[in-house]
């Protein structure tokens, strides 16, 4: 059953876990307290939890400590994950400094830049080689995952050098869209294209606009 | 019909556009030619398009530069958009100094942190201000979005005066879940939340694990 939860599953055991590290461990909250939070339902709750075992229905909630653990497991954040970043520009150096990542358990442990002036040198105590040296090192240092953070044009390029280098999760921030094989968990955060459905919502919520042009068929 | 498009629609219309702006203007492509970039189906791009007008369904295609001009009128970009910012840290600083937002027609014109040294000053050619400025400062500088990039627990504090200074779109970079009122559109980029995702697939697919300890029902 446990490999078949469904992705918005494990986006909200990721939810619920952020709003449980922020209370007291002894503390008893229900499945509809917890729900709460995000907004959803007791019911939806007690099924995402259900997944991965059998929890009483009949009564009061869960400990907030045990909870937490569990989640984590769930999530596999037991452990520390190592993460190498390619591209180290305004964005990269950005993710590099973000400490959220390693309070989570998310370690940015190598770096990858074309750029000759930072190749060798450490950032942000990460030390940057030049992407022909991935395969070497990710293997040699065990890294779990790979965060893009190249110009478009790069990304492809950096998303089939961290694969052949064994990495099977990626999250993408260039305006790309990548090809990976089936194998490879990709994700990708688009600020534009986020703004862009802004846009859209604005556009179309306060005027309607008419168009006065459209692409014809040739 | 326009104003029951769903948003996954419009996160296509945002791809197709990002690959049409990388084509000759008057190149003719096919609806299957639109649909390989983002591996989606002919018949998806050519119902995605339908929402707007009839499109023959006999010709060969669509001229490029007249369908990126419609699509870039759909979703609203055929004007400038203005952006305040909230929270100019290392996540803030990044926004602001990413190119690709300016390039796509969104304008972050004004920015708002509690520090002191920074209030009063320009950060990349942006004036800053207090947060308690934001109501005078959008309205007066008719400002359309809101980028919230401060620390978790001062999101929902900034997201309200956003609000309140009559902004109706927000992209959330904090790790909180923010209430807002429904005529809000409220999208999140949560990096952290990604890269739990990414364990959890890591952990799943890589070798059964078996929970020890789970949450008991009190």
């Amino acid at each position: 059953m446990r490999d078949n939860i469904p992705e918005n599953a494990a986006v909200r055991l990721s939810l619920y876990l952020r709003h449980l590290r922020k209370m007291k461990k002894d503390k008893v909250i229900s499945s509809e307290e917890l729900a709460e939070f995000i907004r959803t339902s007791g019911a939806r709750v007690r099924k995402d939890l259900s997944f991965f075992g059998q929890f009483g229905t009949t009564g009061k909630g869960y400990v907030v400590g045990e909870l937490e653990d569990t989640i984590s497991k769930i999530l596999g954040l037991d452990q520390v994950w190592t993460v190498a970043l390619v591209g180290a520009g305004k964005l990269g150096m950005a993710l590099l400094e973000y400490s959220g990542f390693k309070e989570s358990g998310f370690h940015i442990r190598i770096a990858f830049d074309v750029d000759q002036s930072k190749i060798g040198e450490k950032l942000v105590g990460v030390p940057v080689y030049h992407p022909y040296q991935m395969p070497k090192e990710i293997r040699q240092q065990e890294i779990n995952m790979g965060l893009i953070a190249v110009p478009a044009e790069a990304a492809q390029e950096s998303a089939d050098l961290l694969i052949i280098s064994g990495i099977r999760a990626i999250l993408n921030f260039a305006s790309a869209t990548l090809i990976v094989p089936s194998y490879v968990k990709l994700m990708q955060v688009d600020l534009t294209s986020q703004l862009e459905i802004m846009a859209y919502f604005l556009s179309h919520t306060r005027e309607e606009k008419i168009l006065t042009k459209r692409p014809k068929w040739r």
